[in-house]
């Protein structure tokens, strides 16, 4: 089968084996897409070697005798396999199992290739009326979601989301879901006029910022986003940090205790509740695709997608 | 009368003018401590200059006539002083007003003086059972119990206090009154031992460290607190910052993402829960005092602090 291999920082196209489903089920890949940690991994970040990609949408093809009923589904995938048996796997936490695997990104095959293997109990089907393109916004769409699960947020806060990125105009979709006023902050007139039409308010990096936030959403994925963070957020506020990148980040910290700020490492979500909210219509997914390419155009995609927003790989045709 | 002025980097005996009570009370000095904060303060930390010192006990001398019951009363006093009028103040948070001042700190005179001035509303009368070398170290204890506000502790958790110094063997006494594993983690072999006499686990930071804790505090006064205090939190726990220091602090931030680690930061906390502990017998501080000198010592003094443990100024001879 056809799949995108990285072998340390280069990817490329290969003919591969097809993965052997063993006890997992095998998913046909209808449209994946590309995540800025993608990018991160051509960077270095994860040190993986393997097929890349993590967001996409599929179809069971083959499963083993007891979920075969899985065969013909429409799914998106948990990206997190874990041991099942150690103390984080037993309370359902497999995100965050020691042994875990994660799609694409640790010890498993990713999405970026034209069949993926998966534990049935990582699938979710998918209602008819959300289509491949919105589907494949599940994934990240769950990372924003667990923002929801970690911070109480007030309706009344003052929200704002640094990055005006592909994950930051999701973050803020999810976040004015629970609080009115949100506010994205980024270095792209594009990407912040996109923001303007999706109802979010919208500022320059380089604004002036008087009034301070009570939760600051760090999506920038640079390792200046946190001081930044620090800069806008009000005493005894909330930071919440998305990003994930090969390095180190500086950042003076004195403020963070002067000021008794609280940040909060945020990663994997609730793919039912991200489903829920495609399905419902509240997030708009189709203004943040900027191209749809055959798997072949890797090159091209790769590229822009350091500048642009959503790129999709649509295998399906 | 006789002050240590902080100028600059240097710090020095001088005799300044009485302060002017005007609204506020005038406390005689009894016994103040030297703090690590001071010490970042010599070396740049805060940007004050000034009378230094905020750990102290006193006795009220003159007051408004409204306090004027205070008069005669051995006292603590909370250090930071609000504005009254801002969300903060109104709300109870004067250590968060933008206006406040704080003593020794920011634009407020301190304790390493005969007589310092506070409003009544920041004093807390001392118990005659705890005496002027106990209450010394009500500010300090207060801001260890500050992390009892903050995080709700499982009495079933494992902690650990990154940092060998006086506030890590008081936070290590505070955080064993809720939870009773606590190890405390540092580098010198002494403080380490005074540790296991207070009957808290104590080891060296280069020793390996399998099971991870759920709560870190780190108490190092050290860029790289943060950074060790990552590599030794579970997936999901908690890291409580203490430190400030002048400088940035450089640390892989991705760990604090993917394991979705919480990071608090804290600072001054609740006298009354301080005193309370104190009156109660249940944190030790005499074995934590490693000199008792007159303030014309104070360049002894200072350069003990650095290595030694609490330092105090006697006054009240």
């Amino acid at each position: 089968m056809k799949a995108l291999v990285l072998d340390g920082h280069r990817v490329a196209l290969a003919n591969v084996a097809m993965p052997k489903a063993s006890d997992e089920c095998l998913l046909r890949i209808r449209v994946a897409g590309i995540c800025g940690t993608d990018l991160q991994m051509l960077d270095g970040y994860a040190d993986f070697n393997g097929i890349l990609g993590h967001e996409f949408v599929g179809v069971v093809e083959h499963a083993p005798p007891h979920d075969a009923h899985w065969i013909g589904t429409r799914v998106v995938g948990d990206i997190n396999v874990g041991c099942g048996r150690c103390a984080m796997c037993v309370t359902g936490v497999k995100e965050h199992c020691p042994q875990r695997t994660v799609v694409g990104i640790r010890d498993r095959a990713g999405a970026f290739a034209e069949f993926i293997t998966l534990p049935a109990s990582n699938l979710h089907a998918v209602p008819d009326d959300v289509d491949d393109r919105a589907a494949v916004f599940v994934e990240p769409i769950a990372a924003a979601c667990r923002i929801l699960e970690q911070v109480a947020i007030d309706a009344r806060w003052r929200i704002a989301v640094i990055g005006d990125g592909r994950l930051g105009l999701l973050i803020a979709q999810v976040v004015s879901t629970v609080a009115h006023d949100v506010t994205i902050i980024g270095r792209h007139d594009e990407k912040l006029a996109l923001a303007r039409a999706l109802a979010i308010v919208a500022l320059h990096t380089n604004a002036s910022i008087t009034d301070r936030f009570d939760l600051v959403v760090d999506a920038t994925g640079r390792p200046d986003g946190l001081a930044r963070a620090i800069e806008i957020v009000r005493p005894r506020g909330t930071i919440v940090l998305k990003s994930t990148f090969h390095g180190e980040s500086s950042s003076p910290l004195w403020p963070v205790v002067v000021q008794e700020v609280t940040i909060v490492g945020s990663r994997c979500g609730p793919f039912r509740k991200a489903i829920a909210l495609l399905a419902s219509g509240v997030i708009k997914t189709a203004p943040l695709i900027s191209r749809v390419v055959p798997l072949e155009d890797y090159e091209v995609a790769f590229a822009a997608a350091r500048h642009e927003l959503k790129i999709l790989f649509d295998l399906s045709r």
